[in-house]
């Protein structure tokens, strides 16, 4: 069923049991498989591919050569019924060749990079930014409001927590002895933030308001508001004694430094937290 | 010649000289050009393009917006006649985005995750896996069995014996003064296990049955048995002492203790090896 | 407007106010949106789409499943007039499944590798090299005969001159203590090379005729003809004393021992050098 439709381009092609909400725009030689569901305001742009049972909330954006709800393994193997349905929540911003396999749940205001791959069993928040190139393997859950930026790796049971910051090039690790079939995931809770081209080993944690330097091999466990650097990575500081290069002022923990983009972002992370602890 | 083909999508292009096999299925605007055989029971997947002169075998499965046959730098330049055929053995499994180029030669099941590169001049044993995002620059010998997890950049003059392992994020280098004409490719030996993130330093041998560890940067030769980490790295451990962190048993050599799509997956190693040893 | 062109391909989408030079040859899919150009002997290969307002020059090859003049954020937001062109000079060799932005300016000779980002706001000069996979974040200036290799990340406000080599990668970082709004770009001064997967700090400079190698995360900058290593970084040897490994000569400044693909390709630097200071 197409309702009020937008503007169709040329060549799409469009399956059975599908609805396009109102003014849903396909850009040319756009492919939508059959029980695909798109929310009102979205748009779908060339070449893209969106398979059967993928769910795409409203106000959405996905960009060219893409393909979302991709295959898993099963269908390749013939196996009859084994639809696996992707739901992404509204204002998404998917852009160019991003793939995203079926049998995930995003949430609301997810953003992706370009060259983007999401696995099958991911489990991604609100607000979740992914940057170009990153590689989330499937079988993570990932919390609210998380920025990975480029080119990040995420091994499958990694767990992520609200608010954790990956600079570009990190990853996380599941496998201690390779090859092996004993998987242990990493754990970034909230707060914490990894540098560039950090490395965390698996099984390891890497707790609340702590900072990974960038090119860190991170072996042990790192703790509250600790900062650690190098290989093997060692505690080189306390976060509460790092500042801003250019003010002067104290940096971390970043929540009461930083908003774009927040939940606090207009009143600041205090009085944000109070609101929220007095609901 | 099609013959008794599966389905056909909307809008593909064939060209001359093309031969599918029974129940080929090709999605939604597939591009095959001239001279390109697929065997039978082969799907390729919406937008693809399988170029002059390849040769994909039999119960192949082929993602979207794949390049098969790429071109090479003398089609750039005009050069007529310039064809240079790409052959893949059957059973591969090549997953959207991938680039392969003409003038390689791959065996049996081979597969690849999302946006793999395979330049020319590649030549690949049977049961090879190449993760996401990784980079083979041509001019590379790689064995059976070898598993590349994503990311992983082969630098051309590379060579990679049977049963290696590459963790994510590894770099063989080759050049040990860029830039320069004097290139030399790194070996890695039979059964030895890369960890992630790893560089090997141009010239450099990995020997058999060892471990790099996960952000090692590897400047001299890795001798058997050895583990070595840090950056330079060091000889930190005998591989025969390391332990499964779950089971506490020994983890190394691996093909003791890891079967999975090994050749030996039902019956172990040594049995296997026994068998082999009697043919 | 066509001009003599050359073969178009099926299912080509050319828009409004389009100048296509003499010879111009379309791959099947191609779309070409309005107010674009073309130069005469360009070749767009399938599925490509150049976006509104793209002015390429002649003797230019793009791949196939491209993307040149991508949308701004603007465009998502409906912004009205939003249109940013993109110039890229002649002779470009845009492999497969690159993605350029609008609002930027590149020079002629420009030739990327495949799965290549480059955002809005880059600047780049004549003979620009930029390997598989790498990621030019906008906001940058790289100068003339700069040679990115594979899988490099050039943060914004990143500064790169002439002649300079970085090896496989390679990340140029932006901010000191992430996340915060206080950037400072890395500058890579002409002649100076970085070595694979090394790491520069966020505001560091390496200046010319200085080497990092593979694997070093620089935290100081790099002085002239100084060659670090290691993480962090320190001085390891002064680059005039480097031996190429295989014929015992020094390396560097490599200028002196290396023309391939530079202005000086047949005279050598020195005698080039004379003739550009005599002009």
């Amino acid at each position: 069923m197409v309702n009020k439709p937008g503007k169709i381009g040329r060549n799409c092609i469009i399956g059975e049991d599908v609805i396009l909400g109102e003014n849903v725009c396909l850009g040319h030689n756009v492919i939508i498989e059959d029980h695909v569901r798109l929310g009102d305001n979205t748009v779908i742009e060339e070449n893209t591919i969106v398979r059967g049972g993928v769910e795409l909330f409203g106000n959405s954006y996905v960009g060219a050569n893409c393909i979302l709800g991709e295959h898993l393994l099963d269908w390749h193997k013939g196996t009859p019924n084994c639809t696996h349905p992707l739901r992404i929540g509204g204002h998404a911003l998917i852009r160019s060749h991003t793939t995203i396999y079926g049998n995930s749940e995003i949430g609301e205001h997810l953003q992706t990079g370009h060259y983007v791959s999401i696995r099958e069993n991911s489990n991604l928040g609100n607000h979740v930014s992914v940057g170009n190139y990153s590689d989330i393997q499937g079988e993570v859950k990932i919390g609210n409001y998380v920025r990975l930026h480029s080119n990040d790796r995420i091994e499958q049971y990694s767990q992520i927590d609200d608010y954790v910051w990956l600079a570009p090039g990190v990853e996380l690790c599941n496998d201690p002895t390779p090859p092996s079939n004993d998987m242990m995931g990493v754990h970034i809770h909230s707060f914490a933030v990894v540098g560039a081209k950090a490395l965390i080993l698996p099984g390891r944690e890497v707790k609340s308001d702590s900072l990974v330097a960038a090119g860190a091999v991170v072996t042990k466990d790192v703790e509250p508001f600790a900062v650690v650097g190098g290989n093997p990575a060692k505690v080189i500081a306390d976060i509460r004694d790092i500042k801003n290069k250019k003010t002067g002022e104290p940096a971390y923990p970043w929540r009461y430094h930083f908003n774009r983009a927040m939940p606090w972002d207009e009143i600041g992370y205090e009085v944000w937290a109070l609101a929220m602890k007095a609901q």
